[in-house]
């Protein structure tokens, strides 16, 4: 069967969302990765805000307080992960369903782990590289202590919210098709080889 | 720097013997896997089967005994583990100072791992895949639970010997700049990819 879905996990900072556009707008796909905030929005009427922080992401400590029964709570109130979840799973299925889409992040490989349309793919870097990154994406020099400590808190809570829904270990070789070091092959490099193994399994299998 | 030593890390079964075979052969480079375990053997004075069954698998009772201080021994005595590991990692040095190799498990991407010349590949498939591929290699049909079980076996002891030697996850991506599914992909085109993945790392840095 063609694969059509390409699900792109990825690193904070590692650039899975630019390689991610630059293959959606080369293959003429549809590109999913913030847009889910917009859409999850409207349908359940939360704020983006907390949808954006609570929708890929979950802190240490929120783990311990649901595996024990308690809904973690914000200055702002009870966080509706099981609500954002259940919408933003859903659309991830409706877009599936389509196919000819690029969607990052938000435990898409995990949701559609079984559909055979799927490419399932995980980009990451250096530590080095990606604080590199978000320096000139942001325009600033120096601060590597902070942004490191950023990155790694932001992975963190990323692998918390996958193995907390998913009951596997983010980041684990076997869940992906094809693994990535961005750091060492650039995006465009990186974009080739996705291009590269699609067109070689779509041909094979056309 | 230009690539010219590649680590193969991989599941049993999944293939990536074969593939660093094919991949040593179309590149005119030295192959070594099976290969470490005579030279061991020449170098210690340890019987080759010893070294084949611990120089890259170590039980996870073993990894217990030995965190706490007891040499784990077999019914033919103690294993020497770290005799088999000095030697072997020795000769894993010598052989990327020459470059121009591929080398295939025994922990070398742990101990390559900051040098500049390494490609690190990873490869997996799925339990499956992996059965049918031990079937076919061993004539067999049937015996697919116990030929699973054996898979599992092997790889936790890869696991449990990776991370007693080096502090690190076994199967982490963050490891490896390349990882593939030959269940997806196929031996052939695993092979390509990488040749491909050298020739424009190299292209670019020479």
């Amino acid at each position: 069967m063609k694969k059509t879905i390409i699900t792109i996990s990825r690193e904070t900072g590692s650039g899975g969302h630019s390689i991610g556009k630059m293959l959606a707008d080369r293959l003429g796909y549809a590109f999913y990765d913030k847009e889910f905030v917009a859409e999850v929005a409207r349908e359940t009427g939360i704020d983006a805000e907390t949808i954006l922080q609570n929708g890929e992401y979950m802190a240490e400590g929120a783990f311990f307080e649901r595996a024990i029964g308690i809904a973690p709570v914000t200055r702002s109130g009870k966080i509706p992960y099981e609500e954002i979840k259940r919408v933003q799973d859903g659309l991830i299925r409706r877009i599936a369903e389509k196919g000819n889409c690029v969607i990052v992040g938000r435990g898409a490989d995990y949701i559609l782990r079984n559909d055979p349309r799927a490419l399932h793919v995980f980009i990451h870097a250096s530590m080095d590289y990606r604080v590199r990154r978000v320096q000139e994406k942001d325009g600033l020099t120096g601060q590597e202590a902070r942004i490191r400590k950023e990155l790694e808190v932001k992975d963190r809570s990323r692998g918390t919210y996958y193995q907390y829904y998913t009951d596997r270990k983010w980041g684990k070789v076997a869940n992906y098709h094809l693994v990535l070091d961005a750091g060492l092959f650039g995006q465009e490099q990186c974009c080739d080889m996705i291009c590269g193994a699609l067109a070689y399994l779509n041909g094979r299998e056309a």
